[in-house]
């Protein structure tokens, strides 16, 4: 995107997108919240039709389709809407894909309001919500995230099984680091019947975890290390340590510190699988993966998106031998596999 | 981009990005209090040198610089940062057509404000904020407006003189509805000097108008009629009623209500010449034009972005004999002209 041309005379017209962007967002969630994307999937297909199952406006609601066709949530064709296949899977009610929940957790006060004035968290070069942003142990963000977002970390947590083999059945230990909902470490057991896993975690996001484990019927292999995972004694002798979603919180050193104790804790020949954002090494490509490093400096006090080679350079410096990427479609996140 | 293909696998990347399109807002916003597109136009192109240049940290400075190269507003090569044709035009402040005030405008409560809750205004079909929305009788924000907005119009104010053929010099009574910042009908003053201008608009907006007038020297030739548009006395014998950016306020029947005056107002062969978004007759292109739609939603009772079939309509039904439209590039706007 960085460098693509413009063959055009000089036109207002980005500017002008850019200071409405915020409504593409707004939309989106008035959508979700309207249950829309449901209504459209059962059939309903004109704006009328809509507004008597969503309860609107017949004009708010044209409106708004039309403001989701222009997004590329919607295609019309004549005064009709139809979803696209993205919308299908994912926005769909019905669908088991669905992830409409995301949006409780992504449109949070703690993850918008540090971008109410971008100007002061580029001045300071972090967060400026508070002491420790959404670092805080205990924070509520993160029992939301645990809550909401599981359904948009599914899919992931199935690639991820899959990429390292988890079927083969090879008797692990897995360590969970920041489990969350637990379900990366729920899809390890889920595709290994002979692994066991250990999940990390705030006390009160651990409960989410607890209860995602026995709903996939492998409470019995689930413990949970509850505590900051800069803290807790991981215990040692694991297979497999996952850091989903994590390290973009960090700098680099404490990115280091942790890495460090992971290795340790990891037997000879064990694996670290890293899932984040990882943008290439110009860091504005590709542009989903290259945008988090600007949640972050909204959102934490030094955290980034960090490169291949950053990770490669953390992973050594911890004790790591060798590092990997793969990336992991449809997803925009890619998976990093450091061998001890 | 209704009709585009997804060619790809189901991925939720758009939803991701969408429910984060809010900080594309934050982030342009946040660039420009910083002067950040001035200080690369002025040879700052590392992070380090703007960081210094703007007093900001390095950090932020470089996050938000590969930020704004993946939406589009800079280049990046190496480490180094350009400005985009567009970007050095219209916000770099040391350029002639700098337009960075109008994040004022773009950005106030009363703009933004009606997006927070999009579920809401499509319940009802209009704005939520107050019983008359930014519709009442001297509020504030049109004073802002005419502060902030001018450099945006300064542009199609001048292309809409050209295409009237002001600079033929014949002895126009023009008429200014809803004038704002003046710059439309001052434009006709400067470009042509046999006419004279009335503008209409609250009396503390006119106070804008006029100090914009006398700037451009052609206070002698401009007039001021205080008040509403529906409610104030135009006179009569006008050759031309601009009619600018205001007609979306409002529904059809008022629309047609205020143009039937205008109609009165013009001489035999005189002629209305109205800006606006008009979207294609499928209502979801040309995008930026078909989503000031959703504008109108979230802030106004009754407003929208009309189709040239509709104001076509409402410009027959009003006593006009025939309306032509002509594009306006490079802006994202449009003319139609009215002929009595």
């Amino acid at each position: 995107m960085s460098t693509s041309p413009q063959p055009h005379a000089p036109s207002p017209e980005l500017f002008f997108d850019t200071m409405n962007a915020h409504v593409r967002t707004s939309a989106l969630k008035g959508a979700i919240q309207l249950e829309v994307f449901t209504a459209i999937g059962e059939g309903n297909i004109t704006a009328q039709s809509l507004a008597a199952r969503c309860q609107t406006s017949e004009r708010g609601m044209r409106i708004l389709c039309d403001y989701l066709a222009i997004i590329g949530f919607l295609t019309k064709e004549a005064a009709t809407y139809r979803l696209t296949p993205d919308t299908a899977m994912f926005l769909d009610r019905r669908s088991p894909a669905y992830l409409g929940t995301a949006e409780r957790f992504l449109s949070s006060p703690m993850l918008t309001d540090g971008f109410k004035d971008v100007a002061a968290i580029v001045r300071k070069g972090g967060e400026v919500m508070s002491a420790h942003g959404t670092m805080d142990p205990n924070h509520p963000v993160w029992v939301e995230f645990a809550r909401s977002m599981a359904p948009m970390m599914a899919l992931p947590a199935e690639l991820i099984a899959k990429l390292t083999g988890a079927a083969g059945g090879a008797p692990w230990k897995v360590l969970d680091i920041a489990a969350g909902h637990g379900l990366f470490g729920i899809a390890m057991a889920r595709h290994n019947p002979n692994a066991t896993v250990a999940a990390v975690d705030w006390p009160n996001v651990l409960a989410v975890a607890q209860e995602n484990a026995a709903r996939a019927g492998v409470a019995a292999r689930y413990q949970t290390i509850p505590g900051s995972a800069f803290a807790v004694d991981f215990g040692a002798g694991y297979d497999l340590v996952l850091l989903t979603n994590f390290l973009h919180h960090f700098d680099i050193s404490t990115c280091e510190a942790l890495l460090r104790k992971v290795c340790v804790a990891l037997k000879p020949g064990g694996r670290a699988v890293t899932f984040e954002f990882v943008p290439n090494e110009d860091r504005v490509s590709p542009p989903t993966a290259a945008a988090f490093s600007m949640m972050m400096l909204g959102t934490t006090e030094s955290g980034d998106a960090y490169t291949f080679s950053e990770f490669d350079r953390m992973f050594r410096n911890a004790g790591f031998s060798r590092s990997e990427i793969h990336p992991l479609p449809p997803t925009p996140g890619q998976i990093i596999i450091s061998q001890k």
